[in-house]
């Protein structure tokens, strides 16, 4: 949940004005984006989304986001687009902020997943992957395999103190990674961050992908791997086999995996719950007391990696 | 800010099931109130606030508020009002909770207060008071003189570490306030919270009141005295005089005071800045480290409470 910045009634008003979308009726902080301010604008025409990029965003990367968004939208992915003003303009500032106004998704993120949730996110991540094959725009993923050694560095001892020996652990498996990280797996653009919470279903179907603010060029198939282990799992890190078979055939039914992307599975599964996990446990060392956020529970993904690095057999997550 | 459940898919359509408002298009927390959980709920019919109420309200008063909202609402006071089921029933559970869904009021809270608000929001508390002088029900105030030394002593001396001196500075003005407190003042019900967030504008018209959990019965010019701490100093406790008489002009020219409450007037103002000095304090001691929700700042209270302290003649307020 998240509104860093509160929007004085002017600043908006003027803001809003830029824009051929009548008359404000209501704008209301909302709790969702954990990365930037949101709020569910309501005018004489319609329901839009304000986004206040706040400083986790580099601002640099915003226009490869909206353009993105902008691309698939166009190639019938549902998601969020950005608005342009009268004089033709996207993305502008507000209490010295970039922000931007995005069309409104109808739809909820699911809080009890099923298996017809997972087949069809799986459907939907296939068709993402080769709706942007063309996308001309690239961005480099900040938080791969090279990221992870600083980032563990970074957040010192006093990960031992989440659970004891964890620095150590965690060492290793970047040691691991490091050493069997594919080389050459089919690469495009990734959403990177393909959680429940970014995901909208509407009267059981699936309606919209949000959130695109990790999006980057990486492996497809490391990109399946994190939305593997965001959907298939439970809240104590246990795999749910009849999730994991649906989220994998559904991706397949659309784009099917190549023998070495199918190969390289457990090492990017592993790779995924080690992004996770650090940048979670970055996160609950350095909460603020004062946060508006409370940050996720890291060991949830501390045991979805245990159960990655027991694997041996692709057919063990449900593939043949 | 607030979120504190968070409702499953299925529990909201069923909910949602027991009314006649059309089929759930989206349901997101939003950042409004600090006492309850609140979702901006949308769906085929309209816009709606679901309302979650946590803890801090207790169960048997909710009739009270309820009741009350749509009392003023028949008599043109704008409020949310309760929607009734198939059932009739309003007032019903999600998640454990009391829960109700309440219609949905256009406008926004002002950031900028200006004497234009001010002046309304005045004559919008004495409307609100005249129209509830013949409410059937009643409630006593629980945050009145009575609990405010137990509050303090509850705070203990840790509210030292907020200011120097602040727990022997708020023991001699609790003193103080019980020896002068008026016997007999003009009683109704009272709002007891009208601070700006709690008061929409939608085209510079006062567009609606919310947020009636601390309405009780008390004296209706303690209910002004709260009000205008709320709207008439800046952040850092400065009174601003315009204001001041832009909102003491307007309720008076909707309900005259009597002579009995303008000279109990600074009595009634110091209590009311004790009264959430109190509070803040107790929120701000006892605020847990993963608290979505951050205190507001007790110091700005102290600054209100000293003006009041120093003043001697009716006139300083604005007031003839």
């Amino acid at each position: 949940m998240a509104v860093y910045t509160e929007v004085p009634d002017d600043a908006l008003e003027d803001f809003v004005a830029e824009y051929d979308i009548g008359l404000i009726l209501s704008c209301k902080g909302i709790a969702e984006g954990v990365e930037n301010s949101n709020f569910l604008l309501t005018t004489t025409q319609g329901r839009f989304i304000l986004t206040l990029y706040e400083k986790r965003v580099d601002p640099s990367d915003l226009p490869y986001f909206l353009n993105l968004m902008e691309y698939l939208e166009a190639k019938n992915i549902p998601c969020p687009t950005v608005l342009h003003g009268r004089d033709g303009v996207g993305l502008r500032e507000v209490c010295g902020k970039p922000a931007a106004i995005i069309s409104f998704l109808d739809g909820m993120s699911p809080r009890k997943i099923d298996t017809d949730h997972c087949k069809m996110v799986g459907e939907a991540l296939a068709k993402m992957h080769l709706a942007s094959l063309n996308f001309p725009l690239t961005r480099k993923n900040s938080l791969a395999l090279m990221a992870w050694r600083p980032l563990l560095n970074s957040c010192g001892h006093s990960i031992n103190q989440v659970q004891p020996g964890l620095k150590n652990l965690l060492e290793i498996e970047i040691d691991y990674l490091h050493d069997h990280w594919p080389a050459c797996l089919p690469v495009g653009t990734c959403h990177a961050d393909l959680f429940p919470d970014n995901v909208f279903f509407l009267q059981k179907k699936l309606s919209g992908l949000i959130d695109f603010y990790f999006a980057c060029n990486d492996f497809l198939a490391y990109d399946l791997a994190i939305c593997f282990n965001a959907w298939c799992f439970d809240k104590k890190g246990s795999i749910d086999r009849s999730r994991a078979y649906s989220l994998l055939t559904g991706y397949c039914s659309v784009r099917q995996l190549t023998v070495t992307e199918l190969k390289a599975f457990p090492t990017l599964a592993r790779g995924g719950a080690v992004r996770f996990l650090l940048t979670r446990l970055f996160d609950w060392i350095n909460n603020p007391t004062d946060a508006l956020v409370r940050p996720k529970n890291p060991s949830e993904y501390f045991h979805i990696l245990s159960f990655h690095q027991n694997i041996s057999e692709i057919t063990e997550y449900g593939l043949e």
